[in-house]
């Protein structure tokens, strides 16, 4: 088994900036992920990626995957399940057994979607269920849908569904959005979408597909079933950290603690984007903190040979 | 005077990444800047820019500015002379004398280049001696130059002079270079570069305009002329804090101490990119930094007023 000098666990804006800074440092470099883009992949229009006024989350990150590519890095397609560090190296082990080795690692794997724990969400997942409106919404051309959430993935997923739905609801437990008040305008001007604040979420009910969800209202807690062909639940992400427990600290939302530089508390293992605690979650700032990590590894490594290390600073 | 949500000094990738992420807030923001593009405007090809295989410096910015007038940023060209805060807001007064409230500021202001200190080099600066590549080799075409440096900036900058000059020295006080591998054998490939290493450049010599560099080796003392008609100093940047140091902590560098929300210790003032103690001075890494400060200026302001803010975790 070769010995990579970087795994890069993760293969969404951090985990490719991450790439292309240790290819450009010439460091032999494996991606191991569970997709291609990732979160960034979800949203249907980024405007606020510096550099683009307006391009698909998709088309981003193919632009990121094509970059890292031209640079040499490799790719393998898995989950990690193990992660263990033997003296100055690491092993990565998949689900499927495969292990991979490397001198230094990056965690840039981000978060999953979290869901709402409520009966027939579970049951109706990939039947009317959906955690992707980029994804899954083309399926519901001139159908009905609900979308739950209050933040801006789930209000771009309402100006995406009143494309191509006859109805949007667009269901949220307080009376204010947190999301950009240009995507809420954007909204409020769609004539197909019904806001529904101060309600909750509380069954998905259906006999093959989805056919209808059932709300509460937060204040009289009353009750009432809105027919619907499909639910998209856009209420955050959770992290996974049960693999690298015993290598970093976490914070009481689950996150990687890393410093400035991207560094956990183990040497040689750094941490970038959405998996750590870097304030707000967006493409550019994940971006931002792979070009570190994957510098930051450079760095390491180098130190770990006596080499000249890049400069942190303009002293 | 009216009074800005958000003032942001600098218009680099920092700043009018900060500026992109405060209109789309719908804050009204000013950016008040020296020059447009800030250090990026220094590079000729950026590959590292995720998103953008191979793309000039100048045009990356120019693609950012527009992103920001796009979203209703307003732009005045000036030098910050002074910036004070009374109560809860802040006055910016530029060196002519202009002045300009914010409730909020964001220093996004880069840092200026470092000159060698030698006999000739201010005499001859514009006449010869050049700190911009990009802007100034094309005036030396087919003509002979000295570039001073061992990192990034000074290795681009000698890519850059194989293509027009008829010779380039690069001269290096090391000898080993601090620049990327792939940019240092790209060099070595061009027949026209001679590296001089382990030489440091001791005066400037000419007429009207620069005729010669003398360089002493480091080691045998020894000295000697060598006939060219430029001189490119790329030896890297040092900070311009005296207007801000009575309202933010320094470190050693003289970079501005944030934390990671790019906070500084004056309530209301944010600061980014590579002002501030962030690690290695990238594009991608001050475009991610801007995005962040942005967000901070905004839940500032929302937390003035009571408001909501943008969650800065999963949780």
């Amino acid at each position: 088994m070769d010995t990579y000098d970087v795994i890069i666990i993760g293969g969404g804006a951090a985990g490719l900036t991450a790439s292309i800074y240790t290819r450009r440092k010439k460091l032999s470099t494996l991606v191991v992920s569970i997709n291609m883009g990732g979160q960034t992949n979800l949203t249907e229009h980024i405007e606020n990626y510096p550099g683009y006024l307006d391009l698909s989350g998709p088309k981003l990150m193919q632009l990121f995957d094509e970059q890292s590519k031209n640079f040499g890095t490799e790719f393998v397609f898995g989950k990690v399940a193990k992660l263990e560090k033997r003296g100055t190296g690491f092993t990565a082990t998949l689900a499927n057994g495969e292990a991979y080795k490397a001198k230094a690692v990056i965690l840039a794997y981000g978060k999953v979607p979290r869901s709402l724990g409520i009966p027939g969400e579970e049951h109706f997942l990939g039947r009317g269920v959906s955690t992707c409106a980029t994804c899954d919404m083309p399926l519901f051309n001139k159908k009905t849908v609900a979308i739950i959430g209050g933040g801006n993935s789930a209000l771009e997923a309402a100006e995406l569904g009143s494309k191509f739905c006859a109805k949007v609801y667009l269901i949220h437990r307080r009376n204010e959005f947190r999301g950009d008040p240009v995507t809420v305008d954007k909204i409020k001007a769609a004539h197909n979408v019904e806001m529904v604040l101060n309600a909750v979420p509380v069954e998905v009910r259906g006999d093959k597909f989805v056919k209808a969800m059932v709300i509460e209202d937060v204040t009289t807690k009353e009750k009432r079933e809105l027919p619907v062909n499909g639910v998209f639940v856009e209420i955050g992400y959770i992290t996974q950290t049960d693999f690298v427990k015993h290598l970093v600290e976490l914070n009481k939302s689950n996150e990687i603690l890393i410093n400035e530089q991207c560094e956990t508390r183990t040497p040689g293992l750094f941490a970038c984007g959405d998996v750590t605690n870097v304030p707000y979650k967006q493409t550019i700032i994940s971006a931002g903190q792979g070009a570190i990590a994957g510098l930051s590894a450079y760095n390491y490594l180098q130190k770990l040979e006596g080499k000249p290390t890049v400069k942190t600073d303009w002293a």
